[in-house]
């Protein structure tokens, strides 16, 4: 551990409990999403529901659906118009992930083996693009257009921000910018729309709407920056996902690029030859892990992300002072030392 | 060629004639569709426009696109708003043929290499989901509620009919009602939404748009009939995909549920060699043709598909006369005549 984060280290606690007050304060309505996501993901083909549960059952933390859960609590929306729209978002997230996993070739998604390599690509492809379909028919019966701006905005972002992702894997030459590119498109826009379809429902103006937006978009760009550090350092047995991983399908995330930068010649053919080329033996993921160390990469990072948490949670002080906007800030001010 | 295919020759041409006509009618407008398409699938990222120009201009014969044209004519229609319609349309069509591609493995496609082969699944699967996204931009930029919902059903209609094909592939047992079940679900279906839009756009009442949604599905069940017809006997230089390649995927179309049905048991052990096990020789195709050739198996379709190409031309008479109704009955009447 480093230094910064060991200096930390008796936060990291208040994140499960900020996360445990939130799903406190939301478990009732996140219920009800789940019912619907249960709901919508039925089907007399047994093959899409098996398929659909494996990740929507495997205990997510639903952070999209609480965000809009609390938001709405924060514009004091009394409708229950939000329901349906969590589990739309839901729904979104899941089918890129299943998508993600056909083509990263990944083998572990929240702490199981991944649909694709237990049903094939095909299928995990397809029932995608089931949840996909289903979002989209969630969004239309809402018959608010100017949500169905928001959400497939985000949709069709989140799906550039993959292809960005893709055409930069493998480049060690990816730049910091390049790298908050993709973060802002995969992660942060739909965090953004989590919470600003709350101001919509509950029509508040434009300054209310912008203020959800940063906060969602800023959160989400925290909560990224902290899972790449996760991915390399996480406890196996708590994280969900296979601790190693970008590493070894040679991901660009913001570690390396860091120590791509900073590293002496020696260290950046270390790097190209496990990215670029791919080209890994036994104690390559250890010595990254040393080379970050090296130059507290992960301490820079958590800098950058506190940067972001402090934000969002700016942001959201707009808002008049309840219960529900101090979890929100303690969620931002939190993310950063979350341990899976 | 068979007996009915060849008592029906001299008629094949009429059914290119019939879409020479229909081109002429509608061209100028299907041009218009075809700049939206072009410039909404234009991004920064080049290898969006590069993988999807490289399917939406290899030269498909944008028969969706131009029902919802030659329909909007028919229903009198005077505004604009069919044209961004038609290419919504034409985008969830194209995104389930790259979903299609990279699942199926097929190799041609518009008679060109197969998107898969030359970028990877990956960029294929993300490359569909982004013209899935755009074809949602587009429908909620229509603003109808009315509009979405049908072309939402048909898009959740179409996955559910290729995972219903996905769970039932290989499997000589098929009956003729699931494989009719898979063709509403996944042609069928979106035939019918090209053609129903275009009476909602018209204010058409009900019975109207039922006509419409009746022409649609039954020359999508007719058209899907003679594809698979032609996925066996069509001349490989004028056919858009590689001729066989359902055979060769085991993909259990009409002729193979039919010849199963009806043939001696040394034959059924060859389909579930071929078609359950995969397990194929040189020769195995020509005689899987010999063996169509046994039953007549081509005409008893081309007698099907006569039905259903009689419904839908049928159904379309309770327009007033008009030579686009005129057109569309011809298209009708004469799409089991196709030769490619």
């Amino acid at each position: 551990m480093t230094a910064v984060a060991e200096q930390l280290s008796p936060q990291i606690n208040s994140f499960a409990e900020i996360l445990d007050s939130l799903c406190n304060y939301v478990g009732e309505e996140v219920s009800e999403v789940n019912k619907i996501l249960l709901a919508r993901m039925d089907n007399k083909i047994r093959l899409i529901p098996k398929l659909a549960g494996h990740l929507i059952n495997a205990g997510g933390k639903r952070i999209r659906p609480m965000l809009t859960v609390a938001t709405a609590k924060l514009c004091e929306y009394e409708g229950m118009r939000h329901i349906p729209l969590a589990a739309c978002i839901e729904f979104i997230h899941t089918a890129t992930l299943l998508h993600d996993d056909v083509v990263d070739e990944s083998n572990m998604r929240r702490g199981l083996v991944a649909a694709n390599t237990l049903w094939g690509n095909k299928a995990s492809v397809l029932v995608g693009d089931f949840l996909f379909s289903r979002a989209f028919e969630l969004m239309v019966d809402d018959e608010s257009i100017a949500i169905m701006r928001i959400l497939s905005k985000a949709a069709s972002t989140i799906i550039e921000g993959e292809i960005l992702q893709l055409v930069t894997s493998n480049d060690t030459t990816t730049t910091e910018e390049d790298y908050l590119e993709v973060v802002h498109a995969k992660t942060a826009e739909l965090f953004a729309a989590s919470c600003h379809i709350s101001g919509i429902l509950a029509n508040k103006n434009k300054e209310y709407c912008q203020a959800l937006r940063t906060y969602g978009t800023n959160l989400g760009i925290a909560f990224q920056l902290t899972d790449d550090i996760l991915d390399y350092t996480a406890n196996q047995l708590t994280f969900g996902k296979t601790v190693g991983d970008d590493f070894r399908e040679g991901k660009i995330t913001l570690p390396v690029v860091l120590a791509f930068n900073q590293g002496a010649e020696a260290e950046r053919a270390f790097w190209k030859r496990t990215m670029n080329e791919l080209d890994q033996k036994e104690g390559d993921l250890a010595h990254a892990n040393e080379l970050f160390n090296r130059y507290n990469i992960f301490d820079q990072i958590i800098e950058k992300a506190r940067y972001y948490a402090e934000t969002a949670s700016k942001a959201i002080k707009v808002f008049p002072h309840s219960p529900v906007q101090q979890i929100l800030i303690g969620l931002a001010d939190n993310c950063i030392y979350r341990a899976s």
